[in-house]
């Protein structure tokens, strides 16, 4: 019978008022002038509460307090139920008085006991004990065998001794208001390092007063959303999450089709009506294609002339591999275009760290959405990728992995080679393999693919639509890989991202992939 | 004449038609079929490009790019100035022809030049340089020399060499997909340390599937507001802060009044409309004082009944000095009240870490709100927060900063005794002091404090509206402190945060107030 509480006291209705136990001063709690907790006890009560089953800190009064609360939490304890009187519990477990009424004092101002003039101490008025959790609708998976789904980079990757030492010089440099509620718009040492690396490596005009730090790209996307942009043209195909994040945050999306030349930029202000645009122009998701110089200018030029707010989704710029990057547009337009980056694929996106170069208008009203969002972003790990980006450790490792991934990417290419011709490899961490249309499709291939235990994407993945409606194609614009024009149905192809294995998984990921397109 | 570069060509009119350089396959860049740049050069081009002026890695192809780059977007090279051919350039710079060539292809792929055909490559249309960046409004306040503002803690108090060891421990022991994207309610890791720590230390109902860790309580907030709560009721007097995350994110918000017992629950329901009420019961914002008991009742009676969603701010109830501190509401209503708590008061607010036990039909919509907001919160922090939980580091710093304010408290209360007596003093990092309505009010004080380089609170700071309006108070409750019975004006305050100044600043920010008060 150890541990045995009783459930209710069937000996009488409780009062209705709500006896308050004191009537408190600001300061005063229930200790000063308590229940009486010494009247009549309930008939039978027999109490084996074993406190060592309680354990943790602070004492046996410590000890009875958590015994008691777990005893009401889980329902033991029921409502109404009448509590020993603080001398007979103090017998029974050998407590002393003092220690036993201090427990009850603390569960009353906890509003787990209530305490009744005349009628002793009660389990307070409340429903049984809580219902179980269930876990949310987002359930994780179990990864596949062979991951080739593009999105991430090779998180084994992850620099994580660089990220520390850069942790310990940022905390050893930090003046201690580091510490408290700093700037909305991000520590001025990575915004100051961010200006120059973007500068330098992107060919940003970006300064430490237009940049604002989030908490990475998609945040960026909202603050956008909720400050400048309700009516956002994004690629089609694109990132379907991209465009979940603008409605979420009460934007409207419009499908801006692209070709072989990438965002058909000649629709805006046209067929295609919206007051901003997020375009990939380095290399477009999912397709691979870098922007046509005579989009760029189409593009900047559009936004210059008020026709809207173009948002740079420069996601993979840093991993270009036959030759420099392809600078970002923002340095062509900076007082029109956003700039938005991420530490996401160079280093993890775990880390959750972004920045967004702003128009000078823009950065007062994007740091006051940020400010009342969620304050700023965290500031040591925003310190260390200072520290690192200072070092030049950033450069260091971005040069590394970038490497790497070139070599995948020459295996992937060599591995498909006869059959395939993938496309969209001059940079990035994923390849867009057109499928003949004489033979398997994507549901097919990916079909195929799931019994090899291989995932990867594919092009009908990333549709605004399910199948054509939207805007056709104009004369001037070239198709996608020139071929749609004699295929009036979308092309269909998969989207092979060569970033996600570890480096030990990805030939076997290779093998897989070229089984399932052989078959 | 070093760096001089002709800002334009008089000889002739551009053609109007944009000229493309390629025709572009998806992968092609203009490098491929890039413009002829063998066209008449410019008469009296006469370039001395000094390259070392354009530093950085890459070669003197790349550094040829930079300075072009740089030319174009400083303005020095005007939107259709024509360029020397690539031969001129070379001779000039005692570069190949090739390198040449390449970085001006460079340039066209990323839209600052334009091939045009027959007639070599110009600068491409655009406005001139970008205008320069103007700081956003919200510029940086030089600190006060003595700061007793409230809310924020003593951040020289921060435990940089326990939270480095935590991170250290979190990194070597993370698997790699610890650096992938994440669940967005927090790593299970953080979840499951916060779910035993906030049910043994605070007495909250805690597993980890009903935990959402956030980037801090403003961003709780507003994700509760986004999900769950579009009319919100908030103690007045509050902080304006919050008030302000709540109207941002789109919800409206509505006066409860406080007394001498908290929040007036009772008026809930009633005179107060609102489908979901922020409280501070442990110790309320700014008045101290600790929510009573029955109130307590009230508030988990009114959520039950289907009232509405209680969201308990658990800001400071970690700091608590004189006895063990007041359990959590939310252990007594776990599915109608939401916990919020931070790591921002007992670590440092720099951090962005707080959490949200939530009943479970609010995980999964929250969880949501957070996906789109911004994925997750960063990955490390959390892991190292998990560790510093896991081995009571936290425990042992929280206790002993608990010992410091504690002394703090204890010094402001000897300071002001005779003449003051702070209330809300049981708990937390700041004190009311209450001002004798006979003598100087809160405006004086303040302008008193400002020629002394003393920065504080008032309790005007925090009213809901300027003056007078709102319910009026009840029979039933106790005023605040029992005397605005007799003041129907507001009682006037100052609100000393006394976790502000670093160990060192506090004596003689101390010696301020008492002097400021004495004046």
């Amino acid at each position: 019978m150890a541990d045995s509480w009783p459930t209710s006291d069937p000996s009488g209705p409780l009062p209705a008022s709500s006896g308050a136990a004191s009537s408190g001063s600001a300061d005063s709690g229930p200790t000063d002038s308590g229940p009486e907790a010494s009247g009549p006890a309930s008939p039978g009560v027999d109490l084996h509460l074993d406190l060592a089953a309680a354990p943790g800190s602070g004492g046996r009064r410590a000890a009875l307090e958590r015994a008691l609360r777990d005893a009401v939490q889980g329902g033991r304890l029921a409502p109404a139920a009448r509590l020993p009187s603080t001398r007979r519990l103090a017998e029974q477990l050998g407590l002393s008085r003092g220690t036993v009424k201090a427990a009850y004092d603390q569960l009353i101002a906890e509003g787990y006991l209530t305490a009744r003039q005349g009628s002793g101490t009660v389990v307070a008025e409340r429903p049984g004990a809580p219902s179980p959790a269930r876990p949310p609708a987002s359930g994780a998976q179990p990864p596949p065998r062979h991951d080739l789904r593009p999105g991430s980079p090779d998180v084994t990757s992850f620099p994580a001794a660089a990220w520390l030492r850069a942790t310990r010089r940022a905390l050893a440099a930090a003046p201690s208001a580091t510490f408290d509620y700093g700037d909305p718009r991000g520590t001025l040492q990575l915004r100051t390092a961010l200006a120059g690396y973007l500068g330098r490596a992107r060919g940003v005009v970006a300064d430490p007063e237009r940049i604002v730090v989030t908490s990475g790209y998609v945040q960026g996307l909202a603050l956008l959303v909720a400050v400048a942009a309700r009516v956002v043209a994004m690629e089609d195909p694109g990132l379907p999450f991209h465009r979940e994040v603008v409605r979420r945050n009460g934007g409207q999306v419009v499908a801006l089709p692209t070709d072989g030349r990438g965002a058909r930029t000649g629709l805006l202000g046209g067929a295609v009506d919206a007051g901003a645009v997020v375009v990939t122009p380095a290399h477009q998701y999912p397709t691979g294609v870098t922007l046509h110089p005579s989009r760029r200018h189409a593009l900047a030029a559009w936004a210059r002339s008020g026709g809207g707010l173009v948002i740079e989704d420069d996601y993979d710029g840093e991993f270009r591999y036959d030759r420099q990057p392809v600078g970002a547009l923002q340095g062509m337009a900076p007082d029109h275009v956003v700039y938005l980056g991420t530490a996401s694929k160079t280093l993890g996106p775990a880390l959750r760290l972004g920045w967004m170069v702003l128009p000078p208008r823009l950065v007062g009203p994007v740091a006051e959405a940020k400010l009342y969002g969620d304050f700023h972003t965290g500031a040591i790990g925003q310190l260390a990728l200072a520290e690192l980006i200072g070092d030049h450790g950033y450069d260091r490792h971005v040069r590394a992995v970038r490497l790497r991934y070139r070599r995948r990417r020459d295996l992937l290419v060599s591995r498909l080679a006869g059959r395939y011709a993938p496309s969209g490899i001059a940079a990035g961490l994923h390849a867009l393999v057109r499928l003949d249309p004489r033979g398997p499709d994507e549901a097919e291939v990916r079909r195929r693919a799931a019994r090899a235990g291989l995932a990867l994407g594919t092009l009908g993945d990333h549709w605004h639509t399910p199948a054509g409606g939207g805007v056709q194609d104009g004369p001037q614009d070239a198709a996608l890989d020139g071929t749609a024009e004699s295929a009036p149905d979308r092309p269909q192809g998969l989207i092979i991202g060569y970033g996600t294995p570890g480096e030990g998984g990805y030939p076997a990921a290779l093998d897989a992939l070229v089984r399932v397109l052989r078959d």
